[in-house]
């Protein structure tokens, strides 16, 4: 099957310290090894229209849907689901097998 | 300010032929030079709570906020935007700056 993606999108309640939550992310993803790679990123066009008051963004990529399964069950981040879900006013959750449609081109070589 | 991402979640409208909309938009993005890249994905965990009802993810990649405005802004896009609104039942979009907090790994070395 390939990649999977854990994509979350959130609003924060508006008293939550986003900054510690996204260093105890950080911090808790770069100690998992099964997560292989983590992005996240926040609404710049403010659209609410189309945001729905969604601001921020995350994307954890797995090279397996079983070190998803391993993540989603490992009690640290069982753990910290807890602060998560205690810090946000909504969210949505998707996981997904990546169908790369448009593959990235790829990086310049090297100079000669 | 780097890469940025068009992120949609999307739930279709029950009726819509899925498949072509994704045909139309894999074929539009292949056409247009500003796109870097395009991904998408189905919610495979159907966890109706996390989901809210969105089945599909469509994540667009793009070298530069000017690339993702010019994206926005062409014809083509619009005329499909127009199909793509039709098909659906709620949307929510997001365009954020990309934070890459965890790296993926380098690929393996070719065998010496």
């Amino acid at each position: 099957m390939g990649e999977v993606k854990h994509l979350c999108l959130v609003k924060f309640k508006e008293e939550v310290l986003v900054d510690d939550i996204l260093q105890g992310m950080t911090k808790l993803v770069s100690e998992m090894d099964m997560v292989k790679s983590f992005e996240w990123g926040k609404d710049v066009l403010n659209q609410e229209m189309l945001t729905q008051g969604f601001t921020h963004v995350f994307s954890l990529t797995f090279a397996s849907s079983e070190d998803l399964t391993s993540y989603m069950s490992h009690e640290r981040h069982q753990e910290f689901a807890g602060t998560f879900m205690a810090a946000i006013d909504k969210v949505v959750v998707v996981d997904f097998p990546i169908i790369v449609a448009k593959p990235a081109p790829p990086a310049a070589p090297a100079a000669a």
